[in-house]
């Protein structure tokens, strides 16, 4: 324990921030999340000319408001950590940084669209807050299935990739330019288009020989599809069985360490099981 | 037993409305299916001008002979029913009023399309009777598995919606106005679009670089429906075996307690579960 | 044994037509087969106006050498069978005369287009050749599982079309006849359009309403399609499992029944499981 | 072992470009590797007019250094097997020629577009190095699952063309020319682009019977998809269980006969299990 007051209410405000485990936590988490998303809604509401014309004095107070909001709670990110740096360059940091700067970077350059657009960054945060309120934690079986799955997924993915590349440039010397098959990276985009079963119609073929090409394109990008669809499900099925075979879980709390910020420890731990620094 | 008369016309009418196990039940439902299904052809046929102006009269007509029908229905369930306001106030009672309402209004304030339609509503009630009838006691598995599996598919959808703002955000500024990505929502449409390989064309990227974006919003949207594909699987499947191994469910009937409107009484009960009162 | 040699003939014949285990029933069906593609073709290529302008009396002397083939076949089946109604009223035998029937007609009235294509439903007979060699014996797993899960698809497709008609009745009434949304039908089948995720953009939403509408339209089809895939991957899994557990299945051969064209004889049968009669 | 000095640089050489358990022949694998990566991104370059009119030198200078490059892989290969012909008339042979050939013809004709594109056919080849690198290791039991469903997977195929050219011969009576559907083969191309899901809309349906015909169409393909996938998966889950309850798979090596070219050696064999040449 410590019983230096400085320290003290830096582990009371470390507790509220980093953690969803006492009330003060969870209301955190709830403020920030709704936050967050009024944030989002603001920066799309922006993006909309005939709202921004009528309302855009509103809206901007709202974001001042909201980014001043993100800049103390960065700022108290950083000092409740032991090791800010560490926080700084880890992902969220970054996303946090970055969702935050473009409004103070708007008063130097005016508002640069590309910047503005960052703050929507600011929804990955979001899967940092369902972490930590264990909503995830139902989907640890789907998490894991995904995982196992993950390099047969990639060898289907190349695999279509491929396939998408030869029957793109096929494509392009069957129908040629006049139908819109303009380049061979044209032709690979309409290829990946109708193998995904997307089909915009904004290339299509007309010759009969390409329609008939194209035809068997889409019989291949519906086939095609039942094999991530097969992966996943017996992956996932496995994974389902096994976790009901084995013994329960040990619950796990969603603390954070104050020094290396590392999750996922027993409710019944008191050091870290990653750098052996005291848990409060 | 009652032996009041005047309960048991109530009765009897009770076990025609609401349970579909005698003759004059089934017939009831029957009868109930094919009015409903008239009724919403009506209201498909009224918002055909072509046709609306050829036969308005005889469209007019049938509707107002339906909604009487519905109507004396409406009375009749309200009667039978030991505590009215509780059906009232029931998601289905709410769905008999506003779908035979409209007719009602229109005699007053002429005839508002958007009231007009509230009478498609109607189609809602075909699960009621398909309950009763016990048609959907096949899906019970299937049913039982969505539920098993509904925490998971939210996790999903809620990743779909957060993967389809960021991408939507980042076209928006790849592809800008000229292309049709005019707003930020309207990007987020377009990406909920392609990702669900809808693929409608209206919006469609112009620019080598947003075509490229396009195709990893398509590979990514192709690969991600094999997601809840495979969580119902595995859950079905589950289910499915957990249903052959135990015993064999005990019949339920269609019986509704006609005083608390419970339903799925045991074949052999003589009290409602719920609320204690004699079944018929 | 049949003695009498007009007998020998006729079922020497049957042998060949209507069943696929000797070296000229097969012979017969490969015929057939490879007749059947190419009249198909002939259809295909007389509605393609370029090349029937060309090649009019090549296609028209053609069709007739094939629909005499089929002729002659149609008269050869008739008569092998000891009963010929029964043949005649089959779902085969009224699809060989439907399919045989508009060349001669078109000799009395002209070329009348939706009699000519009627012959396209030769393809139909496919399936039955399939049926004698077996080929598809290796998919009986298949269509036990697609027959298990059948009930259960009828359900999920009956709540498709409910939520199409309900969903479609809104659109209307959200986007209205300038978007192209002219009739609660129209809107119906737009729903289906984008259910399906088929997508073909010939309407689309264009109020932000109608486009966040249809969004919901989207992930929920999005969703939905897991639904099927989930049942039919379950019941097969099933049938496989259960197909792989039982003992060996007694050979079956593709013999059909001279008296009563019953099928799936064992190979050690001396007589029709069906009539009793006495097979060859 | 071959003391033959000539022998030995021979095998040694064998040894690189054959296989990929040594070091130099791991590296030579990530140079091709880069360099077919390299050539097709060339190949789609070059058909972008807007990049070829102004980079055409560097385009053209790059790809002859490519193609060098290959041709002496080529020569290399053919002088390092000791049956050359067997190499020059595999498929992989054929692949090398192919996409050699095409840059020393246009010297000779000029660059001719079809011939050109040739050079995507490189692409095949990287499915050769994943082998030897035992990438593809991984997704035995995903290709044993696809060759499980082979049979059942191609009954699919065919009943989805039948059905394709059927409703698309129906849909070519009630449309007509006006809509787009000019000919038989044009409605059965639409049938398919629905039946898929793909949904370009250059041709769609527009009289309410084709809606209705078409909303039909679009179901159909929506739950068929559910039969390759349910088929995949229940293979694939089968596969994967046999995996883990089997022994453990005894280690193969990427080595290649230097005599036969048979490959999936034993990691402990001497000879070659093909032909009984020594392996070094």
């Amino acid at each position: 324990m410590n019983n230096n007051p400085k320290e003290d209410w830096k582990t009371a405000l470390h507790k509220i921030i980093y953690e969803a485990d006492t009330k003060a936590g969870k209301l955190f988490d709830i403020v920030l999340f709704i936050t967050i998303v009024a944030s989002v809604i603001l920066v799309m509401l922006e993006s909309v000319k005939s709202i921004d014309v009528h309302y855009h004095r509103i809206i901007n107070t709202a974001e001042w408001f909201i980014t001043i909001l993100f800049s103390l709670e960065y700022i108290a990110r950083i000092i409740v950590v032991k090791k800010p740096i560490k926080y700084i360059t880890s992902f969220y940091g970054i996303i946090d940084l970055l969702s935050t700067a473009p409004k103070y970077i708007s008063l130097l350059f005016g508002g640069v669209h590309a910047l503005a657009a960052l703050r929507a960054l600011r929804l990955l945060r979001i899967f940092r807050i369902l972490k930590l309120v264990r909503y995830l934690g139902a989907s640890y079986t789907l998490i894991r299935a995904l995982k196992a799955s993950r390099v047969k997924i990639s060898v289907f993915l190349f695999t279509v990739i491929i396939i998408s590349v030869i029957l793109g440039t096929i494509m392009y010397l069957v129908e040629g330019e006049s139908s819109g098959f303009t380049s061979i990276p044209a032709s690979v985009y309409w290829c990946i288009v109708t193998l995904t079963t997307v089909g915009y119609g904004d290339i299509s073929p007309v010759t009969p020989l390409g329609q008939f090409i194209a035809s068997i394109v889409m019989i291949l990008g519906y086939g095609i599809i039942a094999v991530p669809t097969g992966i996943v499900s017996a992956e996932y099925a496995t994974q389902h069985k096994a976790n009901k075979d084995k013994a329960p879980v040990i619950p796990l709390n969603s603390q954070s360490c104050a020094n290396c910020m590392a999750e996922n420890h027993k409710d019944s731990a008191e050091f870290c099981y990653n750098c052996g620094h005291k848990l409060h």
